[in-house]
């Protein structure tokens, strides 16, 4: 856990449980981590940040430094002080897998927990799952206009701070893509790195074939970036750099990063291929985003490959999800919730995925413990505050997991056209009959 | 700096340094740090993220664990490791200081160092520089649109990751907000911290009104979240609350967090008023943005404050800037580059802004030693590697710079429409017969 993490919350979490602590509601209550509503461009997300999670669960404490700032603030009882001091987080989890495939309104994650203590990590939780499904997903749609061809995650100039930077790469990987440029990403998640060279290297030489030449010599199978002054000048100065060097000539790629890559890619292949150079692959990069790469792949554009990175990493058209931590029990009681436009649905729940040969079908949203055909998506994670074996599987297999479960979904579902109809998920009987019974209940009430 | 954050940084700046070391490539290089276009919604940027580059200048090194992590790779050369063992910036920076209003090509800073230095601090500087200015200008938005009335920043849940929820906390901070929820950002930086209460703990409660009644037992000044289940009876609650305690009813505002804003807050606002209630304030939440803040405030809404999270916390209608640092002289001689729609002035610069009776009217964007009417904007702030005086003044002074020099803007380019005309930025002629000579050079060239 990173220095300070504990205070990493908002102000709320810590005045709610210095009025929970002064009541005594120390009871079980259950918290349902969910997406209300689907973005209009995403047909379903990819859950992320499950790891992270359980982590953040494990270690959290109050250390020395961090207590005496609070309780420099005057405005913290010496009670809510004690207990924050002496905070281990005790209570279970159940969560789908990283790399399932997740619809509105079903829980990623499901805490239960003494009140305070569920409550007090809101925050943390929902800012990484938040995050990285956020980031999976999108990722997920680039892998998929890319039709198998590889992926490179560029974006940390521009991905929102360093914590992101990290987390994106991670969520991007477990979605598809297949290297990233973040060399931390690489050290702490054994991602493959990639990268190639960058418009001020060429600039930095009097002429670009200088540049070439000098390094292919540190690095003899480099990809050399092609269009700091005109795209197919600098593929002439490579089929140049080739002549000059003939056998020992083991340059692997060419990357265009600017104008139109369709015509210039078209452009340098035959360029490489007449000059018998049909192994120098082509990358392309600059701006791109799922459409992007997947109009160039409609078009069979001859990129072997694709850089991308802001686009990706902001999740451009759709930087946010509309997700929500919501109690849904408290003291055995299921909790219902009624602001114009957020209804809740009331208590624990499970999914159930149902299949027709080896293809995803429809999902059912039950009460936990009731049970429906398919299969259940939401496991016991943690017990009483430790992982259970099995929880924080090694990342290649979250990315394994990620393949195979994308590509049970619907064509349709995978697809980046909004899916006509959308995915169904549809409510247990006994959860719609609960949901109805506490509404009504409500309505009636004074 | 946080641990690691030397290898936050793209692959390709650990091999470009390789090759500069192996070429002896050591000259003193400038880069160019600024924003290509402006989003089309963004009249202007409000600059930040100066303070944490200098921070990063001054403490990067690369420690035993990352370099033993680096030698296994196996890519890289003794030479390349040993240079980043000794590696200590020792270069120099010109910046704008946070909280100036900034517009397109202009750099926000330019960095004078050994070109393998000044290239391999690329990725972590555009990393802060672009998130902050991307939130400071944004939440510039949202200041402007609430004319007065406070904002408080409630975004971490949804930002993008825990080092945006810091540092967008500080960058709407200095953008005018007036405080945030996020307990971390008031410990490191001071920035008031304000929060209310949660459904969560409404629904805790088998009563609202009795939630209420617990909650201000404890925090008699609270403010009391009333849209739960219904908000006009969430109102009547309070009202009973008032009436329950006399005198000693001490609640400051009541949010309102859903449903319509400006129907819900004057049939509350007439509620409490007609209860001898005037004191009691309101308080709007719940998905806004500039527009949405705008709107309640064009019609009157009797709102006294505003919490904005996500929309603003993300920058949902811009999440990134065409942001870029580029090599603009090396070895004493200034560089171009032409990229398909990417043209590069060449040089390090200065931006100079007229004013007529503390108005601003134009920006001249000139080479850095000419000299034009108006005020230079880029300060010397880190002379070989070392901070200056001034250059970190504290963050109560960047707050009312920007107030100030935001103010001073146009009001049309102050405004959320779009500025008809633009803001003029116009070259300095040299800087334009320099650009000139050079693209005709280059057109020219074989």
């Amino acid at each position: 856990m990173e220095d300070g993490a504990a205070l990493l919350t908002d102000l709320y979490q810590l005045t709610m449980a210095e009025a929970y602590l002064d009541e005594g509601l120390w009871d079980e209550a259950v918290f349902s981590l969910f997406v209300r509503r689907l973005p209009s461009r995403r047909n379903y997300l990819l859950a992320a940040g499950l790891e992270d999670a359980l982590r953040f669960l494990e270690q959290l404490r109050f250390g020395a430094e961090e207590l005496d700032w609070l309780a420099s603030l005057g405005r913290f009882s010496d009670r809510l002080l004690g207990w924050l001091e002496r905070f281990r987080f005790s209570g279970d989890v159940d969560a789908m897998p990283e790399g399932t495939p997740v619809f509105a309104q079903e829980p990623l994650l499901e805490v239960r927990a003494p009140l305070p203590e569920a409550q007090l990590v809101e925050t943390y939780l929902l800012n990484q799952v938040h995050l990285q499904t956020l980031a999976a997903s999108k990722a997920a749609r680039v892998v998929e206009a890319a039709a198998g061809r590889p992926v490179m995650e560029f974006g940390l100039r521009r991905i929102h701070g360093t914590d992101a930077g990290l987390k994106v790469a991670r969520a991007a990987y477990v979605a598809g893509v297949d290297s990233t440029s973040n060399v931390l990403a690489g050290k702490l998640y054994g991602i493959p790195l990639s990268g190639t060279m960058a418009h001020s290297y060429v600039q930095a030489h009097d002429d670009e074939l200088d540049a070439f030449r000098v390094f292919t010599r540190v690095y003899p199978e480099a990809t050399l970036l092609v269009d700091t002054y005109d795209t197919l000048h600098g593929v002439q100065h490579a089929i140049r750099l080739a002549r000059e060097r003939g056998e020992d000539f083991h340059v692997r790629a060419l990357r265009l990063d600017s104008g139109d890559l369709l015509a210039l890619s078209r452009a340098a292949r035959d360029m490489l291929d007449e000059a018998g150079l049909k192994q120098v692959r082509l990358v392309g990069s600059g701006g791109l985003d799922e459409d992007a790469v997947a109009k160039l792949v409609a078009h069979g554009a001859p990129l072997d490959a694709f850089g991308v990175g802001t686009a990706m990493g902001v999740s451009a058209d759709a930087p946010s999800l509309d997700m929500a931590y919501k109690l849904v029990e408290y003291a055995g009681k299921e909790r219902v919730k009624l602001s114009e436009g957020k209804v809740l649905l009331p208590g624990a729940k499970q999914v159930y995925r149902q299949e027709d040969d080896g293809v995803a079908r429809a999902d059912v949203l039950t009460r936990r413990g009731d049970v429906e055909e398919g299969h259940p998506l939401l496991r016991p994670v943690m017990r009483a505050g430790k992982r259970l074996p099995g929880a924080s599987p090694p990342l290649a297999d979250v990315r394994a997991r990620a393949r195979r479960e994308v590509s049970r979904l619907p064509p349709g579902v995978r697809a980046l056209a909004p899916a006509r109809p959308p995915y169904p998920v549809r409510l247990g009987k006994a959860l719609e009959r609960t949901r109805e019974a506490l509404v009504e209940a409500w309505s009636a009430a004074p």
